[in-house]
């Protein structure tokens, strides 16, 4: 799958994903009304509207892109229902071609986080059958529970071709609070990005590993280090724009071949018609609106690594 | 929610907790055999057999115990239906007047940890309307992304009155890979447990916090030195029985007023049946068999602090 999406980015000539985090305010008006009117004011209603919201997202965008990254728990919020709106938008995603991270942050001790790995990225037997649950392509992981909470992950991507990122640097202001902290010398989030090199050794495609990073595009210092340290690990770099991380902040998630990193973008993209440039659009438009958005990323990053060569 | 908690252990005189971890091994031939005639050899059917065999070990072991902890990985495996046999287990439990503890282990930035917060233990509004989606009592949390992470789920337990459990320092063999790594002299874990003292200060019930910890039954030396750190706060202590913990390693978990800590055990008790002292029981008996597995644990835990007094 890591192969896969190395093409695709050469492909669109975009190391872009969407993250498909459909908070409800975003929804416009209209989408919220006529999933209202069909299901009530229920969570089957709230799922409807997002799943609306992200089909149209989803027509407008998925050509110019290698990728989305729905986060489950705008979602899961919305109990069963929600989960069943973020099952349809993996499904029809991975029907248009995209890749499907899936912003899962699973992670625990071994047997349980098998259990996770089966259900989002690998297989589950139910006497004689087989099943591929959820589906995505990647998923997230959280690495607080060490090596045995993180191999049962690897193994399916192993056995299924499928990718993880690991949370190594997050983007939020309070990251640094334990991942900062400084062991032997060097920051907590250095001693995880080691071992996420280690891990990936063991899984590689055919220039990068099936196993990747998270890291913070609010932290460009620390993508420098972590480059160096991951080299053969793709970074989902999240952070940029809504969130402070600006095209120029990004050139040092990359290596040299162009490769190596891909930044992701939800509020930017997903609810660009409430920007005043994009406004001209209208919430009757806003599929479009993301599309102009996915654009300007798009230059804004390209420009950003062409000044850099 | 923590001052039921604690009334509630009182009453039963057993801090335990038991983990409804339902692995397809350890349900009975005979219910997934009804369960598959009924929905054939799917993911429904994988659902139903796990929501059978849920209700069958509440049913035998209510009345002796406080709480139970559904870890959702076992249900989620089976996508959406798994889910739905979750969803089933909370609301039985809860109606059977159980607190229910998901271990859920979610953890992310500050807005996505709101969502997770809402839809676990919190009210979700769509339109006019409020709902309670998961409505679990208590949950895990995994505290990788520092304050701004934990803080949603906190603010949503003063408002509820719910109740959260940190992972501070978890029983699996590579725990200690980052959590046990020293920093200014203390390990992780010690930095971790005293950022929960702190947050667990904002938010007290009676005489417990609402916000508590995950500390391993496997590390009862660390244990002792995080009761001290975390006077305030309920500690969950996975790990005991079939990972390695016993009872007298437990003594050091609970302070001197005989409370603060609840034992988990799942395998030890979901299937004691399968275990060669509660072997008479059969499978076609395997509730009474869990039954017997919790006065087993009950009498371990009492006899240990008896002798610790």
């Amino acid at each position: 799958m890591i192969d896969k999406l190395v093409e695709k980015i050469q492909k669109t000539n975009a190391p872009i994903v969407v993250g498909l985090d459909p908070m409800m305010d975003y929804i416009p008006e209209h989408i919220q009304k006529n999933a209202f009117e069909e299901y009530g004011e229920t969570l089957e209603g709230a799922a409807e509207a997002i799943w609306q919201f992200n089909k149209e997202i989803v027509d407008h965008t998925c050509d110019l892109i290698p990728a989305v990254k729905p986060q489950i728990a705008m979602y899961e919020q919305f109990g069963i229902p929600g989960l069943q709106a973020f099952q349809k938008t993996v499904d029809y995603c991975r029907k248009k071609d995209l890749i499907v991270i899936g912003d899962v942050k699973r992670g625990d001790i071994g047997s349980t986080s098998a259990a996770y790995a089966a259900g989002h990225i690998g297989t589950v037997t139910v006497g004689s059958k087989a099943y591929h649950p959820f589906g995505e392509d990647f998923i997230t992981v959280n690495p607080y529970l060490g090596t045995d909470g993180v191999k049962p992950f690897a193994d399916v991507c192993k056995r299924e071709k499928k990718g993880l990122f690991i949370l190594v640097k997050t983007s939020n202001p309070s990251s640094g609070e334990f991942q900062d902290r400084i062991i032997d010398g060097r920051p907590l989030y250095e001693w995880v990005g080691e071992k996420v090199a280690q891990w990936g050794a063991d899984c590689m495609g055919k220039s990068y590993s099936y196993i990747g990073a998270v890291v913070g595009a609010t932290y460009p210092e620390m993508g420098k280090i972590l480059r160096k340290i991951m080299p053969k690990s793709f970074i989902l770099v999240p952070g940029y724009g809504a969130q402070g991380g600006k095209g120029a902040d990004l050139v040092h998630f990359f290596n040299k071949d162009g490769l190596g990193a891909i930044v992701n973008s939800s509020r930017g993209i997903i609810a660009a018609y409430k920007q005043e440039q994009y406004a001209k659009f209208g919430a009757g438009h806003f599929g479009e609106a993301s599309r102009a958005a996915v654009e300007a990323m798009k230059a804004d990053i390209g420009q950003a690594l062409c000044a850099a060569e």
